[in-house]
């Protein structure tokens, strides 16, 4: 762990927070497919509003407030994935927004999955929109002040400023792609340059990146998304970046276990949020929730799906 | 350029049709900056809506109207870059999508400066959104109905295909950032690979990516982002993908000239549209038209602007 630099509480600073308030490292995300919302969420809405984008929006939405009342108690940070979101138009960015907004009245930690990336101006109002704020005249507004966003590091450390400066100035985390969950992930990911994979490069960039940012704990607000498909590059990753958090997807319906995960974690139990999304949400269209619970009782199938997942994870940080 | 493969036009051939009917291949990049925006076009608005992000939105979408107004006679492409929308957040991205509405009903070719990238179940989340469609129950909705996008190819090939393939269903383009305009788009995109640079290897995997999509043209409807400012790199990438459109773009307020752009351009002329933003929208704020114009006659300004660099470009063309 690098040596504390910040008196404030940083991102890490309020995850680890979170994370031990709720006995969970757990990250539900809050990907909407439309065709797998429950019936009964969408005969909530009145005939009036049944029309395209803004009825799908609403329907998202509606059932997001859902979820979120129902895993509160469970988890404390959930991970929207705006893509699922612009598939509705600005009716879906809307309800991005809207969901954003709902999940930080519950004090639940929001990670805006946006994988932003451009040239330095354009990154500066990716972050300015996401996790900062803008002037108009007089006014200034925080357009989705998400509490960490997931950005793609491509373009290079020029690129990379305005994200870090404005986690920075607003207290705010960011997560670097390092090793992506998809099977093809390697294809340009793992390229050996100059006896390094790429991966590791950007690994050990990302820990640079993240020096200057570290919490009273010792944790740095840059993390890294890394895979749980690839346990071997978890522990490559984890003994290059030791102070930085790590936002791993796969879990569940990506096919990674429990196992997979137990590399991504420091021996201080810390380091490491797990997100699962289809398993969660949709927990009632799978084994063993499907047999056991029909749509109509599709909260008590993602009830107890957060219950096995956190329940698996802390067994492996225990064992 | 390879063998024609398709008997309806696609991309590439709009994208052909419209230069050659503008006899121009400029691409004006709508990216709003609010500070920039004229003051009548802010005073046009009622008081009552003068709030916020909605404001906001509201100016931007109005200045783009009259910026599409006034260079349709003289381009046929525009990109607007989403991320000066989103800054607005849901409010912005509805002016993004009325921006697109707006330019198609010009008969303009709109390419959304999106620069997505995901795993696959996401990357088809975000090709429907922007280039195809999406299904509410029986309806069917096109959120942005873009004619083309920019991708990140960090992902690898599995998280292409769902752009490549929702590209090839609804005769839509997409350009794969392959070196990128900013000063350190080196540090991973140059990085050596076993006696390649990694830019070099995407170019490779792009040019085959588009090898199934070429139009009666001999182009592909899968381009390439290749930065002005890196002339070398141009020549490289070239050679690489020779039935690629490049999109490139740093001409004007990143600083490259039209010499820098000539090796984009195959001998046939074909093969480049070339983006400025700023140096067009707001020219009125830039030397010689700020000596020459007021902010009063900015659309004098930034009619000449696009006059001055069709010329500039058109020469490279003829010499």
């Amino acid at each position: 762990m690098a040596a504390v630099s910040h008196s404030r509480e940083n991102f890490a600073d309020q995850l680890i927070t979170v994370i031990r308030k709720k006995n969970s490292c757990v990250v539900v995300g809050l990907d909407p497919h439309f065709n797998l919302i429950p019936d009964a969420t969408k005969h909530k809405l009145p005939v009036s509003q049944k029309q395209g984008l803004e009825y799908a929006a609403r329907v998202i939405l509606e059932f997001n407030m859902q979820v979120i009342d129902l895993i509160t108690p469970l988890v404390g940070i959930v991970k929207p994935q705006i893509a699922f979101y612009e598939l509705y138009g600005w009716w879906g960015i809307w309800a991005y927004a809207e969901t954003i907004k709902y999940a930080k009245q519950k004090e639940l930690l929001v990670i805006g999955d946006v994988k932003r990336g451009d040239v330095p101006s354009t990154a500066e109002a990716y972050a300015d929109a996401h996790i900062g704020e803008v002037h108009i005249d007089r006014m200034i507004e925080t357009p989705f002040a998400a509490d960490a966003i997931t950005v793609n590091p491509f373009f290079g450390t020029d690129s990379m400023l305005p994200f870090l400066q404005t986690a920075e100035k607003h207290n705010k985390g960011i997560f670097v792609l390092v090793k992506t969950s998809n099977p093809d992930s390697g294809e340009f990911q793992d390229l050996m340059c100059g006896g390094k994979k790429l991966y590791e490069i950007i690994a050990e960039k990302t820990h640079a990146w993240g020096n200057g940012l570290i919490g009273k704990q010792g944790y740095s607000a840059v993390g890294a998304v890394v895979g749980a498909t690839f346990s071997h590059e978890i522990s490559t990753v984890r003994s290059i970046m030791p102070a930085a958090y790590f936002l791993v997807p796969g879990y569940g319906a990506q096919g990674a276990t429990a196992r997979d995960i137990a590399h991504c974690f420091n021996p201080d139990g810390l380091g490491a949020i797990i997100n699962a999304s289809r398993s969660i949400l949709y927990a009632y269209t799978m084994s063993p929730w499907k047999e056991k619970y029909g749509m109509n009782a599709w909260k008590d199938a993602t009830r107890e799906a957060v219950v096995k997942m956190n329940d698996e994870i802390r067994k492996i940080l225990n064992s």
